[in-house]
Protein backbone atom coordinates (compact mmCIF):
# COMPACT_ATOMS: atom_id res chain seq x y z
CA UNK A 1 0.00 0.00 0.00
CA UNK A 2 1.02 3.13 -0.78
CA UNK A 3 2.18 5.98 1.82
CA UNK A 4 1.52 9.80 1.55
CA UNK A 5 4.08 12.24 2.89
CA UNK A 6 3.33 15.79 4.11
CA UNK A 7 4.61 18.65 5.41
CA UNK A 8 1.64 20.45 6.00
CA UNK A 9 0.49 19.01 9.30
CA UNK A 10 -3.37 19.86 9.62
CA UNK A 11 -5.01 18.41 12.40
CA UNK A 12 -2.76 15.38 12.87
CA UNK A 13 -5.16 12.64 14.11
CA UNK A 14 -3.18 10.19 13.77
CA UNK A 15 -1.98 9.29 17.23
CA UNK A 16 -5.83 8.26 18.22
CA UNK A 17 -7.60 6.42 19.80
CA UNK A 18 -6.92 7.87 22.98
CA UNK A 19 -8.48 7.28 26.57
CA UNK A 20 -10.82 9.63 27.68
CA UNK A 21 -10.21 11.48 30.86
CA UNK A 22 -12.61 13.75 32.73
CA UNK A 23 -10.50 17.10 34.22
CA UNK A 24 -12.02 17.89 37.56
CA UNK A 25 -11.28 21.41 38.93
CA UNK A 26 -12.84 23.47 41.83
CA UNK A 27 -11.87 27.06 42.35
CA UNK A 28 -13.95 29.68 45.10
CA UNK A 29 -17.13 26.88 45.45
CA UNK A 30 -17.70 26.35 41.94
CA UNK A 31 -16.96 22.58 40.61
CA UNK A 32 -16.00 21.99 37.03
CA UNK A 33 -15.56 19.07 34.53
CA UNK A 34 -14.27 18.90 31.13
CA UNK A 35 -13.28 15.98 28.48
CA UNK A 36 -9.89 15.98 27.55
CA UNK A 37 -7.42 13.35 25.59
CA UNK A 38 -3.93 14.68 25.36
CA UNK A 39 -2.69 13.83 28.68
CA UNK A 40 0.07 11.15 29.66
CA UNK A 41 1.82 10.16 33.06
CA UNK A 42 5.26 11.35 32.67
CA UNK A 43 7.44 9.87 35.85
CA UNK A 44 6.59 7.41 38.02
CA UNK A 45 8.44 8.60 41.15
CA UNK A 46 7.28 11.20 42.18
CA UNK A 47 4.07 10.12 40.66
CA UNK A 48 3.48 12.69 37.32
CA UNK A 49 0.72 13.29 35.33
CA UNK A 50 0.31 16.22 32.84
CA UNK A 51 -2.50 16.93 30.36
CA UNK A 52 -2.37 19.66 27.58
CA UNK A 53 -5.60 22.36 27.77
CA UNK A 54 -6.60 25.43 26.24
CA UNK A 55 -6.11 28.35 28.12
CA UNK A 56 -9.23 29.50 26.98
CA UNK A 57 -10.84 26.79 29.06
CA UNK A 58 -12.91 27.35 32.06
CA UNK A 59 -11.27 24.84 33.61
CA UNK A 60 -7.53 26.09 32.92
CA UNK A 61 -8.38 29.26 35.39
CA UNK A 62 -9.59 27.29 37.89
CA UNK A 63 -6.66 24.75 38.29
CA UNK A 64 -3.88 27.30 37.80
CA UNK A 65 -5.98 29.35 40.42
CA UNK A 66 -6.64 26.61 43.06
CA UNK A 67 -3.37 24.84 42.49
CA UNK A 68 -5.43 21.45 42.23
CA UNK A 69 -6.43 19.34 39.28
CA UNK A 70 -8.83 15.72 39.06
CA UNK A 71 -8.26 12.84 36.57
CA UNK A 72 -11.67 10.69 35.64
CA UNK A 73 -11.54 7.64 33.68
CA UNK A 74 -14.94 6.44 32.67
CA UNK A 75 -16.10 3.06 31.71
CA UNK A 76 -17.80 2.86 28.48
CA UNK A 77 -20.70 2.60 29.38
CA UNK A 78 -20.41 6.52 30.46
CA UNK A 79 -19.53 8.06 27.76
CA UNK A 80 -21.80 10.16 26.95
CA UNK A 81 -20.88 11.67 30.34
CA UNK A 82 -17.56 12.45 28.44
CA UNK A 83 -19.34 14.41 25.79
CA UNK A 84 -21.71 16.22 27.76
CA UNK A 85 -19.33 18.02 29.89
CA UNK A 86 -17.35 18.29 26.68
CA UNK A 87 -19.89 20.17 24.41
CA UNK A 88 -20.46 22.45 27.23
CA UNK A 89 -18.66 25.42 29.11
CA UNK A 90 -18.60 26.12 33.36
CA UNK A 91 -18.99 29.36 32.02
CA UNK A 92 -22.66 29.25 31.14
CA UNK A 93 -23.74 26.52 33.48
CA UNK A 94 -23.07 24.26 36.17
CA UNK A 95 -22.14 21.37 34.75
CA UNK A 96 -23.01 18.83 37.86
CA UNK A 97 -26.20 19.75 37.98
CA UNK A 98 -27.25 20.10 34.09
CA UNK A 99 -25.98 16.71 33.61
CA UNK A 100 -26.82 15.45 37.01
CA UNK A 101 -22.95 14.26 37.98
CA UNK A 102 -22.66 12.36 41.39
CA UNK A 103 -19.37 13.06 43.36
CA UNK A 104 -17.17 11.16 45.51
CA UNK A 105 -15.13 13.38 48.44
CA UNK A 106 -11.56 13.46 47.42
CA UNK A 107 -9.24 13.09 50.49
CA UNK A 108 -6.05 15.28 49.91
CA UNK A 109 -7.44 18.55 47.35
CA UNK A 110 -10.76 19.73 47.42
CA UNK A 111 -11.33 18.50 43.27
CA UNK A 112 -14.45 16.87 42.46
CA UNK A 113 -14.15 13.38 41.73
CA UNK A 114 -16.75 11.22 39.62
CA UNK A 115 -18.36 8.71 41.69
CA UNK A 116 -19.11 6.94 37.29
CA UNK A 117 -15.25 6.76 37.05
CA UNK A 118 -13.47 3.35 37.75
CA UNK A 119 -10.37 5.54 38.36
CA UNK A 120 -9.73 8.71 39.65
CA UNK A 121 -6.18 10.85 40.10
CA UNK A 122 -6.01 13.79 42.62
CA UNK A 123 -3.36 15.91 41.79
CA UNK A 124 -1.40 18.99 43.03
CA UNK A 125 -0.01 21.33 40.17
CA UNK A 126 3.17 21.12 40.03
CA UNK A 127 3.75 23.12 36.31
CA UNK A 128 1.87 25.33 33.85
CA UNK A 129 4.03 25.41 30.80
CA UNK A 130 2.95 27.65 27.56
CA UNK A 131 3.34 24.98 24.76
CA UNK A 132 1.86 26.47 21.10
CA UNK A 133 -1.99 27.23 21.68
CA UNK A 134 -2.35 24.71 24.69
CA UNK A 135 -1.05 25.13 28.36
CA UNK A 136 0.97 21.91 30.13
CA UNK A 137 -0.42 21.57 33.15
CA UNK A 138 1.72 18.78 35.35
CA UNK A 139 0.56 17.89 38.61
CA UNK A 140 1.74 15.07 40.97
CA UNK A 141 -0.68 12.57 42.11
CA UNK A 142 -1.69 12.61 45.60
CA UNK A 143 -4.80 10.38 46.01
CA UNK A 144 -5.93 7.50 43.61
CA UNK A 145 -9.78 6.55 43.77
CA UNK A 146 -10.13 3.03 42.46
CA UNK A 147 -13.14 0.43 41.44
CA UNK A 148 -11.61 -2.16 43.08
CA UNK A 149 -13.24 -4.77 40.85
CA UNK A 150 -12.06 -3.32 38.07
CA UNK A 151 -8.60 -4.33 38.29
CA UNK A 152 -6.80 -6.97 38.29
CA UNK A 153 -4.59 -7.86 41.38
CA UNK A 154 -1.51 -6.92 39.32
CA UNK A 155 -3.04 -3.56 38.62
CA UNK A 156 -4.03 -3.49 34.98
CA UNK A 157 -7.39 -3.07 33.97
CA UNK A 158 -10.04 -6.30 34.35
CA UNK A 159 -12.01 -6.15 31.10
CA UNK A 160 -14.52 -8.27 31.56
CA UNK A 161 -15.30 -5.99 34.38
CA UNK A 162 -14.92 -2.45 32.91
CA UNK A 163 -14.59 -1.24 29.45
CA UNK A 164 -12.50 2.10 28.71
CA UNK A 165 -13.97 4.53 26.85
CA UNK A 166 -11.59 5.62 23.81
CA UNK A 167 -11.87 8.43 21.09
CA UNK A 168 -11.27 8.17 17.76
CA UNK A 169 -11.78 11.57 16.43
CA UNK A 170 -14.58 13.46 14.88
CA UNK A 171 -16.95 12.87 17.64
CA UNK A 172 -15.95 8.95 17.51
CA UNK A 173 -16.24 6.96 20.64
CA UNK A 174 -15.39 3.04 21.05
CA UNK A 175 -14.12 0.94 23.71
CA UNK A 176 -11.23 -1.84 23.35
CA UNK A 177 -12.24 -5.70 21.92
CA UNK A 178 -10.69 -8.06 25.53
CA UNK A 179 -10.78 -10.97 22.71
CA UNK A 180 -6.84 -9.72 21.36
CA UNK A 181 -5.28 -9.11 24.19
CA UNK A 182 -2.45 -11.12 24.05
CA UNK A 183 1.16 -11.31 25.95
CA UNK A 184 4.26 -10.13 24.52
CA UNK A 185 6.84 -10.22 26.97
CA UNK A 186 9.82 -7.79 25.88
CA UNK A 187 12.14 -10.00 27.91
CA UNK A 188 11.96 -12.54 25.45
CA UNK A 189 10.94 -10.63 22.17
CA UNK A 190 14.21 -8.24 22.91
CA UNK A 191 16.15 -11.67 23.00
CA UNK A 192 14.92 -12.97 19.93
CA UNK B 1 -18.76 -1.76 43.98
CA UNK B 2 -16.92 -0.48 46.30
CA UNK B 3 -14.12 2.48 45.52
CA UNK B 4 -10.55 1.88 47.34
CA UNK B 5 -8.91 5.37 47.94
CA UNK B 6 -4.96 5.07 48.28
CA UNK B 7 -2.32 8.10 49.18
CA UNK B 8 0.42 5.37 48.26
CA UNK B 9 0.22 5.52 45.00
CA UNK B 10 2.47 2.96 43.43
CA UNK B 11 2.92 2.31 39.65
CA UNK B 12 -0.64 3.75 38.82
CA UNK B 13 -1.70 2.10 35.94
CA UNK B 14 -5.12 3.19 35.96
CA UNK B 15 -4.93 5.40 32.69
CA UNK B 16 -3.94 2.49 30.56
CA UNK B 17 -5.30 1.40 27.60
CA UNK B 18 -2.90 3.80 25.89
CA UNK B 19 -1.47 3.47 22.22
CA UNK B 20 2.01 2.07 21.52
CA UNK B 21 4.61 4.50 19.82
CA UNK B 22 8.06 3.83 18.71
CA UNK B 23 10.25 6.42 19.24
CA UNK B 24 12.97 6.34 17.10
CA UNK B 25 16.16 8.28 16.64
CA UNK B 26 19.52 8.69 14.50
CA UNK B 27 22.65 10.68 15.84
CA UNK B 28 26.22 9.84 14.33
CA UNK B 29 25.20 7.64 11.86
CA UNK B 30 23.08 4.91 14.66
CA UNK B 31 19.96 4.46 13.93
CA UNK B 32 18.15 3.95 17.28
CA UNK B 33 14.31 2.63 18.18
CA UNK B 34 12.35 2.32 21.65
CA UNK B 35 8.81 1.33 22.89
CA UNK B 36 6.68 4.53 24.82
CA UNK B 37 3.49 4.78 25.79
CA UNK B 38 3.53 7.84 27.81
CA UNK B 39 3.10 10.25 24.62
CA UNK B 40 0.25 12.88 23.37
CA UNK B 41 -0.04 15.94 21.49
CA UNK B 42 0.09 19.07 23.13
CA UNK B 43 -0.69 21.59 20.52
CA UNK B 44 -2.06 22.14 17.35
CA UNK B 45 -0.66 25.39 16.01
CA UNK B 46 2.21 24.86 16.03
CA UNK B 47 1.73 21.19 16.06
CA UNK B 48 3.97 19.38 19.15
CA UNK B 49 3.95 16.05 20.26
CA UNK B 50 5.86 14.98 23.72
CA UNK B 51 6.55 12.25 24.53
CA UNK B 52 8.18 11.16 28.16
CA UNK B 53 11.88 8.96 28.46
CA UNK B 54 14.35 8.00 30.78
CA UNK B 55 17.35 9.92 30.88
CA UNK B 56 19.08 5.91 30.62
CA UNK B 57 17.51 5.66 27.89
CA UNK B 58 20.22 4.93 24.79
CA UNK B 59 17.71 6.31 22.58
CA UNK B 60 17.39 9.90 24.83
CA UNK B 61 20.96 10.68 24.31
CA UNK B 62 20.57 10.09 20.49
CA UNK B 63 17.63 12.61 20.70
CA UNK B 64 19.44 15.45 22.58
CA UNK B 65 22.37 14.83 20.50
CA UNK B 66 20.54 15.39 16.93
CA UNK B 67 17.42 17.24 18.50
CA UNK B 68 15.00 15.44 16.30
CA UNK B 69 13.11 12.29 16.87
CA UNK B 70 10.41 9.86 15.36
CA UNK B 71 6.97 8.76 16.63
CA UNK B 72 5.82 5.86 14.78
CA UNK B 73 2.42 4.08 14.79
CA UNK B 74 2.47 0.32 14.44
CA UNK B 75 -1.00 -2.05 13.51
CA UNK B 76 -1.51 -4.75 15.73
CA UNK B 77 -0.15 -7.24 13.58
CA UNK B 78 3.31 -5.40 14.17
CA UNK B 79 2.90 -5.27 18.14
CA UNK B 80 5.50 -7.72 18.32
CA UNK B 81 7.82 -5.39 16.82
CA UNK B 82 7.29 -2.90 19.68
CA UNK B 83 8.10 -5.51 22.55
CA UNK B 84 11.68 -6.42 20.54
CA UNK B 85 12.44 -2.83 20.24
CA UNK B 86 10.78 -2.33 24.20
CA UNK B 87 13.32 -5.22 25.82
CA UNK B 88 16.61 -4.61 23.77
CA UNK B 89 19.24 -1.64 24.38
CA UNK B 90 20.38 0.29 21.46
CA UNK B 91 23.89 0.20 23.55
CA UNK B 92 24.14 -3.61 22.78
CA UNK B 93 22.60 -4.19 19.55
CA UNK B 94 21.86 -2.84 16.10
CA UNK B 95 17.90 -3.58 16.40
CA UNK B 96 17.30 -2.46 13.01
CA UNK B 97 19.83 -5.34 11.97
CA UNK B 98 18.74 -7.47 14.65
CA UNK B 99 14.59 -7.39 14.14
CA UNK B 100 15.33 -6.87 10.13
CA UNK B 101 13.06 -3.69 10.88
CA UNK B 102 12.84 -1.67 7.38
CA UNK B 103 13.31 2.36 6.83
CA UNK B 104 11.79 4.32 4.73
CA UNK B 105 13.71 7.43 3.86
CA UNK B 106 12.58 10.49 6.22
CA UNK B 107 12.23 14.05 4.44
CA UNK B 108 12.47 16.83 7.19
CA UNK B 109 14.95 15.43 9.81
CA UNK B 110 17.10 12.05 9.55
CA UNK B 111 15.38 10.01 11.64
CA UNK B 112 14.33 6.50 10.46
CA UNK B 113 10.79 5.86 9.55
CA UNK B 114 9.35 2.70 9.96
CA UNK B 115 8.17 1.08 7.02
CA UNK B 116 5.90 -1.27 8.66
CA UNK B 117 4.13 1.88 10.65
CA UNK B 118 0.71 2.94 9.15
CA UNK B 119 1.55 6.22 10.60
CA UNK B 120 4.81 8.40 11.46
CA UNK B 121 5.73 12.09 12.84
CA UNK B 122 9.35 13.27 11.96
CA UNK B 123 9.76 16.11 14.87
CA UNK B 124 12.57 18.52 15.79
CA UNK B 125 13.30 19.05 19.61
CA UNK B 126 11.92 21.94 21.13
CA UNK B 127 12.09 21.02 24.52
CA UNK B 128 13.98 18.80 26.77
CA UNK B 129 12.68 18.98 30.39
CA UNK B 130 13.24 17.33 33.77
CA UNK B 131 10.28 15.96 35.47
CA UNK B 132 10.73 13.44 38.09
CA UNK B 133 12.18 10.27 37.16
CA UNK B 134 11.91 10.84 33.32
CA UNK B 135 12.73 13.61 30.58
CA UNK B 136 9.82 15.29 28.77
CA UNK B 137 10.74 15.88 25.27
CA UNK B 138 8.63 17.71 23.06
CA UNK B 139 8.96 18.04 19.56
CA UNK B 140 7.43 20.38 16.49
CA UNK B 141 6.10 17.61 14.03
CA UNK B 142 7.56 18.77 10.61
CA UNK B 143 6.30 15.51 8.63
CA UNK B 144 3.82 13.28 8.49
CA UNK B 145 3.81 9.49 6.49
CA UNK B 146 0.58 8.23 6.30
CA UNK B 147 -0.64 4.87 4.53
CA UNK B 148 -3.13 6.50 3.27
CA UNK B 149 -5.70 3.96 3.16
CA UNK B 150 -5.17 3.06 6.68
CA UNK B 151 -7.66 6.55 7.42
CA UNK B 152 -10.87 7.67 6.55
CA UNK B 153 -11.65 10.79 4.27
CA UNK B 154 -12.17 13.07 7.66
CA UNK B 155 -8.54 12.10 8.81
CA UNK B 156 -9.37 9.17 11.71
CA UNK B 157 -8.27 5.70 11.40
CA UNK B 158 -9.99 3.40 9.35
CA UNK B 159 -10.18 0.46 11.86
CA UNK B 160 -11.68 -1.63 8.59
CA UNK B 161 -8.30 -1.30 7.10
CA UNK B 162 -5.85 -1.25 10.37
CA UNK B 163 -5.86 -2.10 13.95
CA UNK B 164 -3.94 0.22 16.27
CA UNK B 165 -1.71 -1.24 19.02
CA UNK B 166 -2.62 -0.51 22.29
CA UNK B 167 -0.58 -1.45 25.72
CA UNK B 168 -2.66 -2.29 28.59
CA UNK B 169 0.08 -2.86 31.17
CA UNK B 170 2.14 -5.41 32.08
CA UNK B 171 3.45 -7.06 28.98
CA UNK B 172 0.00 -7.32 27.82
CA UNK B 173 -1.16 -5.58 23.75
CA UNK B 174 -4.70 -5.12 22.88
CA UNK B 175 -6.36 -3.61 20.39
CA UNK B 176 -10.16 -1.60 19.50
CA UNK B 177 -13.15 -2.95 18.90
CA UNK B 178 -14.48 -1.64 15.76
CA UNK B 179 -18.70 -2.59 16.24
CA UNK B 180 -18.46 -0.27 19.12
CA UNK B 181 -17.24 2.69 17.92
CA UNK B 182 -20.60 5.76 18.80
CA UNK B 183 -21.15 9.07 17.52
CA UNK B 184 -21.19 11.15 20.42
CA UNK B 185 -21.80 14.57 19.14
CA UNK B 186 -20.63 16.66 21.70
CA UNK B 187 -22.66 20.12 20.54
CA UNK B 188 -25.85 17.75 21.22
CA UNK B 189 -24.65 16.09 24.53
CA UNK B 190 -23.64 19.51 25.89
CA UNK B 191 -26.64 20.80 25.18
CA UNK B 192 -29.27 18.62 26.41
Amino acid sequence: MAKVISKGIGEFYQHYPRVVAVITAKDKGKDNAMAAVWHTPISFSPPLYGVAISPKRFTYQLIVDSKEFGVNFLSFAEAELAASVGGSSGREIDKFYRFNITRDKPVETAVPILTAAYAAYECKLVDDRDYGDHRWLVGEIVAVHLLKEAFAPEGMLDLDKVSPTLYLGHELYLTVSPDTVKSLDREVYGKR
